[in-house]
């Protein structure tokens, strides 16, 4: 078969890129009292609205040597999601600003459309507005906005409280790993470390759950509403003490997946076990949720959430052990 | 008196600007129910909710040749709390994604916190989430949030209705043609042009009476509820069509400011006082708000806000004259 030549489509002029956009997107939802067009648009609320922005930027957040346009659309609008996800909340809609470099075509737009399309559709957020601009590299930032009445916060945990995960974690950076080594090639021999990296898929369904839960004990007994929640960007080194605060705990944690394992004993890790615990402990975009409940819920949240897995105890002090091991580790873009 | 070197403070960890942002923004406001540092933050919203993004990219939307960094950030804000001000909508809170360049210091930050919290006092709207990041140059991404039981949109006008202007035009487009060519020295020759491109200042009070006037009405006689409003980013010439939407007009521009006039003549333009008005037709970025009403609303407006100039009367076809001359021009950044 002859080699067909895919010739690129040049972007065009501002309003015809923004036109394109919006045949990805449909300008309705739940929500919406007015789409897109105006200066603003219009949202109706009833509870209390959670609100979040993230950047995701090309040589910081990805790279578009093994990111599909696709990928970069989808996970751009994930991450955000996540944080909502991780307050219990409802998403009503979202926000882009989307900054194009000069070699992007029509084609980066449409296949980057068509990632965040794909997910907004399965999360039934609607696109509510946003901006178009040049720059050096391919830049995004989306504001997500959602509500719940009853929004779940970090810091909320008391000594004995248990201490869940709802997700996996090392997994992310595992692929990460194998992606700036291998390129995209690495997502044939460890599809699930790739995928875990290139589409992380926001636990909004798990965070809603949560927030009901609380909002139901909440009504019978006011003392019981206490479920802290987070999700899991920079991992669990770095988020433990943000979800604790000025407690401490000690924690299990779950056997890392066997595809970590086996890259650490294809690296030739003396321990590849250990060598993989330390990878689920220092993570970093694992978009898992992580939280903490009195005793007496756990089982009602196991019942709710099967996958939920319990790592252990908060405790009366600030010390958080993880299997016996203080915590270190993270990531700073400035650092 | 002996030249004292400043030394630049180098960027320290993303947490440490992160901190030292926040000394600039207070962490409460009127709708604040959780302010930053958890995953999302919550606002209370008692009525339908107004959001819009808006990028501010270096070298696209402003140069730092001529904009300080307190520049930069007021104006970053500026042109949102705009958007929200073409609503009537009130502030309630608003998210920032920055992203620094490699020879930004904490100078930089500093002073573009100091713009942006100086506006944001002025408005009472609280800074209530962000991100923050790398990239090649200083971009700014902001999200604002701002509630009205009466949006005002584009498009509602109905033949024989008043066009109404609140604020000037064309100074903002001169002062970018100073800036350009003079650089920051064009702000004490041409100070009001400067400042008009370098500071504008968005319309909250003016939105937020019109919303009112529109919902009283309303409440008196559903029919006459009929304000229209948007605010002039991309300049007369293009944003007349966007509100009249298929409708047309018949307009009278008011005089253009003197110093336009002044610098036509600078110029050596042939007829000075058609080149200022050409200016003022063309416009961009002069966040002065433009609408129609009713005929018999006009005094009533008038009364409220006396800035008000009337510039004639929408028509039944889609032909769209100022001045007896039909529409060209804007600006498009892919164009």
């Amino acid at each position: 078969m002859p080699h067909i030549a895919v010739t690129p489509t040049p972007l065009q002029s501002e309003d015809a890129i923004l036109e394109h956009i919006a045949l990805h997107f449909p300008n309705t939802g739940k929500d919406v009292l007015l789409g897109r067009g105006d200066d603003c648009a219009v949202l109706k609320s009833e509870s209390p609205l959670c609100v979040s922005t993230d950047l995701f930027m090309e040589d910081v957040h990805f790279r578009r040597s093994y990111f599909s346009p696709w990928d970069i659309g989808w996970k751009a609008l994930a991450v955000n999601l996540s944080d909502l996800a991780a307050c219990g909340a409802r998403p009503s809609g979202f926000t882009a600003g989307i900054s194009l470099p000069s070699d992007a075509d029509m084609e980066l737009v449409d296949g980057l459309c068509e990632g965040m399309a794909h997910l907004a559709a399965q999360a039934q957020v609607p696109l509510v507005g946003g901006d178009l601009s040049r720059a050096e590299r391919l830049h995004l930032c989306i504001t997500v906005f959602g509500q719940t009445d009853t929004p779940l916060l970090r810091n909320t945990a008391l000594p004995d409280d248990a201490v869940f995960l709802i997700g996996e974690t090392g997994l992310a950076r595992t692929g990460l790993q194998l992606l700036e080594k291998r390129g995209r090639s690495a997502c044939s021999e460890f599809p699930v470390p790739c995928a875990a990296h290139l589409h992380p898929v926001p636990r909004l369904a798990e965070g809603m759950i949560l927030a009901s839960l609380a909002a139901r004990w909440k009504a019978e007994k006011t003392s019981a509403a206490r479920i802290g929640l987070m999700d899991l960007s920079d991992g669990l080194a770095r988020d433990l003490p943000r979800l604790l605060g000025k407690r401490g705990a000690s924690l299990s944690l779950p056997d890392p997946h066997p595809s970590i394992v086996q890259l650490m004993r294809e690296r030739g890790k003396a321990d590849p076990e250990k060598a993989a615990r330390l990878q689920c402990l220092l993570g970093g975009e694992d978009y898992a949720l992580i939280g903490t409940c009195p005793k007496y819920l756990v089982e009602k949240i196991h019942e709710s959430i099967p996958e939920t897995v319990f790592l252990g105890s908060v405790t009366d002090n600030g010390d958080i052990l993880v299997d016996n091991c203080p915590l270190c580790g993270g990531f700073d873009h400035f650092g």
